[in-house]
């Protein structure tokens, strides 16, 4: 069938709008038609050429909302008309991650998802005959798409599709890290490096879990104001301070803070986040991702001494068990979206999208189809 | 009073026995008889003169096993005539650590002795006239001592003090870091780096949690007969891998070990602790001591899939409320201690038990009053 789709088909370059070809369904695999599809730092990542793994021509985008059109044989989770949002880390429930209870990272389909196709080793995408590869996935860059059943969690109808795309990766990336890898608890005090939009999605969950501090670092004071609506109370610029920023937040909390995150991913603010927190129990969890090579350092004596550091994909949430929960709890006003989605265009304009995500002037664009 | 005493007078000299001058307790603190202590390598560490904060003259010794003497006013917790094992990390139970209920790391009294001094700030040693410096708030190279309240564990008198000593430092740091940092669980898999007192006691430890593969890594292999007998099963010498230890450890293991430990001091060591961990899961915990000024380093990508990196302190052991149940345990059989001691002597023979240590023969010497 035919999809309009924006296709990455070098890197640097802008995304081209054309109609490509979409195989249906094989087994085990679910067509789905993308109504949204928010813009994310990822696809910027990997469309720059920085991405050591990223390979073109390719269509970009996981963070999408959609419904599904047609399901291949075997398919039993789902059925046509279903809402959906697809996963790029998938949930099998019955590999030796799903089951360890310990971990979201589902490696059922990891292998062939790092090479851009399916789980056969073919893709479902062309360009006037040219294989076009898939991305993490999702692909939700075109407007049908396939996935792995495996790869979709099934959501209520009732929430907007153009608004809980965003669960697909950055708000739940956000809340997960604080809920489920942190695990903070009422009375905590938190740090969160970086005021993008995974910042103040742990901003978001702190205040879901009851921190009574929530303290917030960036070099632009133009975004605390969005994370002072959410609950933060905070605010620090580090090129205001001569100290150290790990120093100025120990002096600022008694010690230091009970749990940091950092969401931007500068290997020198992940030391900091990890210094700032308190001897004897702060956690640190690391949820930006690091230029190709780059390496974190510290003192072994920050951990002899207690402090504990982690990381966190997808918030450590597990797509099709967890996230129609979060959607429903935006329904239910517990999470707040809307806010966050600072522009919104026709998919024609996503390079638009990614022009006010370089200028910092958006927090999340969606594009809609 | 008088006692005879195990004297640094300087970095990098033999200790002197000699007759120094004990003054007795003062409020909230307790004269002890050492009738026993073991040789420690932290000992070692700081009379080398690499402790950054090593000063002189010092009373050494911080794994002791003690009779209470005396007394001061307001101690109520002991009484003369108890057995304790004097405590490099205290338990006041009030202060915002202790009361945290997330960590053993005791601060009432760090900042002074860190310095080598009682509470108030004084020393209670002295030599003709001179005064001589505490030692991890313990001191336990004098046969007489005197320490904080807080800075003894009462226990059973049944326990033979030449023996118990040990659980003043190195085997419930090591058996500690399994049980209470790590909490490996029945069925794991463990690797523990380096085989001297603490790497053996983490293999007690992972045997008591019930781990089913425990893998010792050292490059003596001559340390691998004890791990055995205490119940390890696998056992590697990097020194006969061409590839990196981590990725022997990942392939020996199907994806990497469920918890690690290091527990020699070298931060190379603990980046392969960290990497040989199973993705998703995986914990690290560093135990050994660094040299001063060095660091650890690592990819982010590491922890962003699931690795945690942590480290502890005495095995998170709350001296006073946890210590009298591992004496107990060791009574019971459950803990092996005496094995570990390779060499018992007089005080006056210390100066070998350093020897022997720096030779790699001793696992633990003992020194007796």
């Amino acid at each position: 069938m035919k999809s309009k789709a924006a296709v990455a088909f070098a890197a640097g370059k802008p995304l081209e709008i054309v109609e490509i070809d979409v195989e249906g369904p094989k087994a085990g695999e679910v067509l789905i038609r993308n109504v949204a599809s928010g813009v994310c730092h990822t696809d910027a990542f990997t469309l720059s050429g920085d991405d050591p793994e990223g390979e073109f021509p390719v269509i970009l985008g996981h963070e999408g909302g959609a419904i599904v059109e047609a399901i291949g044989p075997g398919v039993t989770s789902v059925v046509p008309g279903d809402h959906v949002i697809p996963l790029y880390i998938p949930e099998c429930g019955v590999c030796k991650f799903c089951t360890s209870g310990k971990t979201n990272l589902c490696q059922a389909v990891r292998a062939t998802q790092g090479k851009g196709v399916m789980p056969d080793g073919s893709s479902r995408f062309s360009y006037k005959g040219q294989k076009l590869l898939h991305y993490m996935g999702t692909s939700t860059f075109s407007e049908y798409s396939v996935v792995a059943e495996i790869s979709v969690a099934k959501i209520n109808k009732a929430a907007p599709l153009e608004k809980v795309c965003l669960l697909g990766c950055g708000i739940t990336t956000g809340i997960g890290a604080v809920l489920n890898t942190a695990k903070v608890e009422p009375g905590s005090t938190v740090a969160v490096f970086g005021m993008g939009g995974i910042g103040l999605s742990c901003v978001q969950g702190a205040v879901m879990a009851g921190a009574s501090r929530i303290i917030c670092v960036d070099i632009n004071e133009d975004k605390f104001e969005m994370a002072k609506q959410l609950g933060a109370t905070d605010f620090i610029n580090p090129k205001k301070h001569g100290a150290s920023i790990q120093d100025v937040i120990v002096e600022l909390t008694d010690g230091g803070v009970d749990y940091s995150f950092e969401c931007i991913g500068n290997t020198q603010v992940m030391r900091s986040a990890l210094e700032c927190c308190h001897k004897g129990w702060g956690k640190s969890v690391i949820i930006g991702v690091a230029g190709s090579g780059q390496e974190i350092s510290t003192r072994p004596f920050q951990l002899v001494t207690g402090r504990q550091w982690m990381g966190t994909a997808f918030g450590g949430v597990k797509g099709r068990s967890e996230l129609p929960g979060l959607v429903d709890d935006y329904l239910a006003g517990k999470i707040e979206i809307d806010s966050m989605i600072t522009y919104s265009m026709p998919i024609e304009e996503i390079n638009r999208a990614f022009d006010l995500m370089h200028e910092g002037k958006a927090i999340r664009s969606v594009v809609t189809f």
